[in-house]
């Protein structure tokens, strides 16, 4: 392990992406997307893409000139074109836009067409929060989920996040994906040779599995079975219907070197507690209800843990894994 | 079983309200979307609810004077005071707001506080979707499910409900509740005498039960685990935070004859397809993406069931069974 400061590890990342074809200010956006999951404790939404998002800049499957920019508005609604580029500085984009509209009439819809991974979920709803307001943010993901009764892959996994604003602490963060569990547990069980639960995926087949590498090889199934599903479905049309992107089953694997520009969508909503029941009425709900949940002693809130262990990483700096700082400085190299 | 038309079923429904108290409005209201969910064959939402509606209006649950009114907006956004009565009128008028905004302004926000059981979710999506709109419901609840880890009930059953319009053919409705099971399926199994399956309920302590009745005494398990949970507490916020309503732990059972009157909230966001990608590629895109789910045999679209049922009962009318048709006749007597 090697301990690394932020700005050490946010040079280390854009000079990866820089030299792989990303613009300065793509790779900037995105290396600190990456970076601060990294910091937040969720290493599957770190530095660990860096290789991958390299590659895609290398075989094409990402613009590295692209430049988001604002297409079709209409008062609070807006759409943003990634341009084929990597997702952050267009959903940065599209969140300051939303925030902006949202000042002025209340809420604000913003969609993002012809994008790729967004990485966490949350990460972008930071600034909303920042501005005292909720927010939502969706986006849709290359297919590996079937529709409810399916055999093949046409939703992705998903994710679903939203973030509510607190007075003088933090915002309360909640961030999942549909999927029953995430693929890493998978592969977490296929390198211990041990059976995954059923209901977790199915094979290339559309078939039940308790083997690992055949659900690595198939699908995974949506959490809670036929809801999880019915919420892919709403994700993939809020981010692909309205925005004109790519489906899921449109849109090949980011875990595959070549393939198509996914060319996926995401969906970013903001609502103002003060255009409708008010801040100070806001906040006391919030808080009331929290309050309330924290009376169970086994109950934790979402979104806590990762703030705690970015706090540390800003004071002592990040450890990283030696083989992946080693590929890191290869691939960052002139 | 005695067949009756829809709008006989109306004024039986009607009649039964305007005994127990509820003004003409709310009356004809509520009575409309209760035998409109009997006809779709969604009973539990339907005509079983009017004795639980009238013993509430009874019991001082309801303010059957109630007149919904529309509070503080800001443009896009919106707030609509259910006054304490029964939720219909009031969720109308939140959803026709919420449609005029949404043409002004691309998209809307519109919240409903001091509300109560709003019925089936999609049922108040349908004129969003006659506009050409695509339409989220969510409404919170009384208490009936843990926060994820807890032993006491915080989060209502909390349903979301979407839906997306399609050219020339119904729209694509999605509708569903965030608990693992309807409370149906244990009172089915408690009357079998047979055990349900662990991860559907906890008993009154907080312990995971396979006894329907201990499940029915206790509470509820949200839908894939700590995903529904998280979904649940977004809906709460959502539907509470902004709006000013009651939060689940506040409300007391709908089930119960007497208690408090449960001000709950609902939330309704409207967005125009015309000012995001344009009507013609979100056209394309729910065809696109509809198709494609249904190259595999199993699928079934959500939604469609119900609509052709509809159609059978405004056809043919609905058949209701005796004991439950001599009770709302006797309800609605003079």
């Amino acid at each position: 392990m090697t301990q690394l400061s932020i700005d050490r590890l946010n040079d280390i990342a854009a000079a990866v992406l820089i030299r792989a074809g990303a613009s300065p200010e793509m790779a900037r956006s995105t290396a600190a997307a990456l970076v601060t999951a990294q910091a937040q404790g969720l290493p599957s939404h770190g530095l660990l893409r860096l290789p991958q998002y390299a590659s895609h800049l290398r075989h094409g499957r990402v613009n590295g000139a692209a430049v988001p920019r604002v297409g079709h508005t209409k008062a609070a609604a807006c759409l943003v074109d990634a341009d084929e580029g990597l997702a952050f500085p267009a959903c940065a984009l599209a969140v300051s836009e939303a925030i902006s509209r949202a000042s002025e009439f209340g809420v604000a819809f913003a969609g993002v067409s012809r994008s790729h991974h967004f990485g966490l979920a949350a990460y972008h709803l930071e600034p909303i929060a920042a501005a005292g307001m909720v927010g939502l943010a969706f986006s849709n993901s290359p297919a590996a989920m079937p529709a409810w009764g399916g055999r093949r892959a046409i939703f992705g996994t998903n994710p679903i996040a939203a973030i509510f604003p607190r007075r003088g602490t933090p915002p309360l963060v909640i961030d999942l994906s549909l999927s029953e569990v995430a693929r890493g547990k998978l592969m977490v069980a296929a390198q211990a040779g041990t059976a995954i639960p059923a209901g977790w995926a199915l094979d290339k087949d559309g078939n039940p599995t308790t083997d690992p590498q055949a659900g690595l090889d198939g699908m995974m199934l949506p959490a809670g079975g036929v809801k999880g599903a019915m919420l892919a479905l709403i994700v993939e049309l809020l981010c692909c219907a309205l925005t004109g992107a790519a489906f899921g089953f449109e849109a090949d694997s980011f875990f595959a070197e070549t393939g198509n520009r996914p060319r996926i969508g995401q969906a970013f909503m903001v609502v103002d507690p003060g255009a409708l029941a008010g801040n100070d009425v806001f906040a006391e709900r919030v808080e009331t209800l929290i309050a309330t949940m924290l009376l169970d002693p086994e109950v934790r809130l979402p979104g806590y843990r990762r703030l705690t262990l970015q706090s540390r990483a800003e004071a002592d700096g990040i450890e990283v894994e030696e083989p992946l700082l080693n590929q890191l400085l290869a691939l960052g190299e002139g």
